[in-house]
């Protein structure tokens, strides 16, 4: 079943009725951030707007052309009201939520449509394209980047195509471990039809909940087990994805020497070339067993060689995350890591384990014997350095609270504290660098704004050649200026990823806010490249105009 | 050192002394043929024409235009001799061989440049450009697909680029386990120099001694351990690619989400974007040990299940190569799988390993706890489908020989044998189907010409998915007449895979052999993507002219 969109939160995260659950810590932790951040965050007072009193642009979409998008769907999978336009706006990033919560919604889709076959598809594209409509391609909405950005940059009528009706699982291939579903299954409902037949696809992002197949193809995904099942692109087997210049079928086959990889140009295109529609990916049986163990390091840089070590002596995990010492520390104040708490931080200290601490959460998964294994090497590789095994508890309560994470940046909001988050991947000899410069160049420009700040990171995925370092930044956020406070913070952050070498990232997409240092990372040549294909294949630009490429006016 | 082409057969593979060693099988090997061909092949009497009789077109290169080209790179790595001329005017396909043995030489390339420099590359290119040069990039000079055919549609001078003098070693990065080479590095001359220090690049295709980096992305090549180290394009962290356009760099980061991945465009456009001038590869410590053993099974469908289940269960092996019952059997008329001689045809066939038996070469590599340990769980693996170890003696002859064997092509043709390979890749549901049509489409299409055929196939590469499938096709040559005899039989196979739904290549490429199929494979949009970025990157179609996608003329 596709998600009830009133049931969510049009300002926030997921599930209307559903909070964050701080377990009785939520004096703790906003007494612990109003010291560290020089501020009184106790009381919930920076609510979002009345979600009636926000007034939207007046929709742009003519009678006619409602009623010809209805010949084409039906009148109940199309909507012009206020909360579906409203939901429809934007994705969930800091910068979505702090401008839809204060009512400032300055670009609303005109029309949505909700088709339910390829057929409609199709006869939607062939529609946009006589009257010149914009298409924005919305799965589970929750791009971080500005990927969903109602606002046409040539101000033509826009039209969002909600591709969440379109979630059946097409086809289970046993013999080859390969599915084909619809482009619109959300995680849950994918993983269930799966795992009712005893598969699993194994893409578990922290949006899981909220996020689509397509979506994640779109903007080449990642999920908390991607160390070993890859990320999203390297579980794609084959695709169709409509354009405006007709169907674009991608074969079904395990490797090729036939020319350039078509798969690879669609993962990441972010739906400017056209509307992904179903896709076959790679699954592989429900794992028999996991096992998740936490290890303590002495400090990061001892934490990243031990998963350095890890990766590149061909161990197969699934989880693989390490967390610097203001993240480790962050957990005790979320009960997630209590065991810390609970063999106290006093006794550890004593032998090493000080204020510098990194946590690393190490997971794998499949049968009994392979799991075992892979767990005993890697503890022992952890020991060589200095890395001292917590058991199963910690990490059973992360993985128990994986989901909900996103929730607690609303609660945040509610208290005047702004959380944003940034990814970026690089190769091993250069990530210690890129971690310190990023996290000097948040602070720095917060202080520079005269604000304290909270930044955090971890690896969260790890490659032979190199990780995913992942920056949580939390800081006091100047209520009614939020976005003007949080450009600077932003753009300096980007501007150190790039000076260091790393992309502008790893996994949550390009869309409106990567879009400059995406063009420095590809070259001139790289993005002409890209735009050669989009201008054939959508050569109105008609597809998630403006994302991804600068377009040209 | 790069190969002193001098030293190299013109007409042929490899070193001009060296032969096929059939350690005394000659008389066994041709009599066998002999018979299941139902002809006389004993005498070696289909030998190559003179070589200073093998009349070339004479250059279109101008004195000026060649004094243009010298004043880039010297008089030294320029020539318009005869023989430099001749062994750049093709590859080394069936296709090739048969017509430059017998002197037909239709198109050669006006000039033959050996640039030692990016600054000569680039120089070079914007000559031609200047010029209206159609450039064709070669390295090894190994494609069996006529993807270095020195002739442009187009009707332009044509110089071929020979890149075999830049093949330094311009990076090592231990901590990220990534070598930087430029592109003309040869498979010994790269994996010497990482093996002095500690490293292997691990790609080891049949072509090796002959064929170079840059060849191997141009045209995703696969090697021998590919099962281990994925394909070239898996191995591929970053590139250069000098462009009629300017210079393509992508980014050299282990994973992104900055829109669609330049790296896998580039990896398969054979010369046909740019010059590939250097390339960062993903390394790996120099294993500790190998361990390669030889299983027999009592037929092919059997194996093809084990290979399967291996492959599923995620064990990580290097070779994985299981032969038909028709190559099984032909390895021991070339000594090479001696052990099944030894132990005798009628005691394997008294216990059901008779006719229809099918060797898998299964080997592993990396710490020895590893290897044993992976070993031991896919011989267990294969016990279950009746598979009998023979321990690692004819795998040893086998790793021995394995890139001798395409010496064995050029005996053949002395001979009046024709061989060819193709291979494809497939998922598993289809993957015995194809392989029945396959081999049924050849034997037909030879049948129909009245001629007898052997054709063998195994699997070389296997995935999760599905594998390669890889084919060798034996049948008399109709001396004079034998592209009209090769073509039918050619199509015929090639349909047959596209009918079944495998790619026409998995690591042989497309080059102007396998450009109809590739067009369907691919789809018209397909195509207009690949051609979008062509044509944006190289507008006046220089850049190995008629390759991979049909000229617009």
């Amino acid at each position: 079943m596709p998600v009830d969109r009133r049931k969510t939160k049009w300002y926030g995260w997921g599930w209307n009725e559903k909070r964050y659950d701080l377990k009785g810590h939520e004096k703790e932790m906003f007494g612990y951030l109003g010291k560290t951040l020089e501020g009184d965050f106790s009381d919930p007072s920076n609510l979002p707007v009345d979600v009636n009193k926000i007034k939207l642009p007046s929709s742009r979409a003519s009678k006619n052309l409602v009623d010809e998008f209805a010949r084409i769907m039906g009148d109940k999978n199309l909507s012009t009201e206020h909360y579906e336009r409203l939901v429809h706006s934007f994705g969930k990033s800091f910068h979505d939520l702090v401008r839809v919560r204060s009512g400032r919604v300055e670009a609303a889709p005109d029309v949505v449509l909700y088709p339910e076959t390829i057929e409609e598809v199709v006869a939607l594209v062939e529609l946009a394209g006589k009257e010149g409509i914009a298409l924005i391609p919305f799965g589970g909405g929750s791009s971080v980047v500005g990927g969903l950005d109602a606002a046409d940059p040539k101000g033509r009528t826009v039209a969002t195509v909600d591709l969440t009706h379109m979630e059946r699982l097409l086809n289970l291939n046993r013999i080859s471990q390969l599915a084909t579903f619809e482009a619109g299954a959300y995680g849950p409902s994918l993983e269930e039809a799966l795992e009712r037949r005893g598969y699993s696809l194994g893409h578990f992002p922290q949006s899981f909940e909220f996020s689509t197949l397509g979506g994640w193809i779109a903007a080449r995904s990642a999920g908390q087990q991607s160390n070993q099942y890859g990320k999203i692109e390297h579980m794609l087997a084959s695709c169709r994805v409509v354009t405006p210049k007709g169907d674009l079928v991608t074969l079904n086959v395990p490797a090729s020497a036939a020319g350039p990889d078509l798969d690879q140009l669609i993962a990441g295109s972010e739906g400017t070339l056209g509307l992904i529609v179903d896709a076959t990916v790679k699954v592989h049986p429900v794992p028999e067993m996991d096992d998740i163990r936490t290890v303590l390091f002495k400090d990061f840089a001892e934490g990243c060689e031990a998963v350095r070590e890890i990766v590149q002596s061909g161990l197969n995990l699934s989880y693989l995350r390490l967390s610097d010492s203001v993240e480790t520390d962050m957990y005790q104040h979320l009960g997630t890591h209590n065991m810390l708490v609970e063999i106290g931080q006093r006794a550890l200290a004593t032998i090493g384990y000080g204020s510098e601490k990194a946590a690393l959460i190490v997971g794998a998964e499949g049968r009994a014997s392979k799991v075992r294994r892979e767990i005993q090497a890697a503890i022992r590789i952890c020991r060589r350095h200095k890395g001292m095994s917590l058991g199963n508890k910690p990490s059973a309560n992360w993985k128990r609270d994986r989901f909900h994470h996103p929730y607690l940046r609303d609660t945040m909001l509610d208290h005047g504290i702004a959380t944003d988050t940034l990814e970026t991947s690089i190769t091993w000899d250069k990530a210690l660098d890129l971690y310190h410069e990023v996290k000097a160049a948040i602070e720095g420009a917060l202080a520079e704004q005269g604000h304290r700040s909270i930044v955090m990171a971890h690896l969260s995925h790890s490659y032979t050649a190199g990780s995913c370092i992942y920056f949580i930044f939390i800081y006091p956020l100047a209520v009614g200026k939020e976005v003007e406070q949080w450009w600077p913070v932003k753009r300096a952050a980007c501007d150190a990823i790039a000076r260091l070498g790393g992309t502008i990232s790893h996994h949550h997409g390009v869309g409106l806010d990567h879009r400059d240092w995406m063009a420095k990372e590809k070259g001139k040549l790289g993005i002409e490249a890209i735009r050669a294909v989009k201008e054939r294949l959508d050569p109105q630009d008609l597809m998630n105009p403006g994302k991804l490429i600068a377009p040209i006016l």
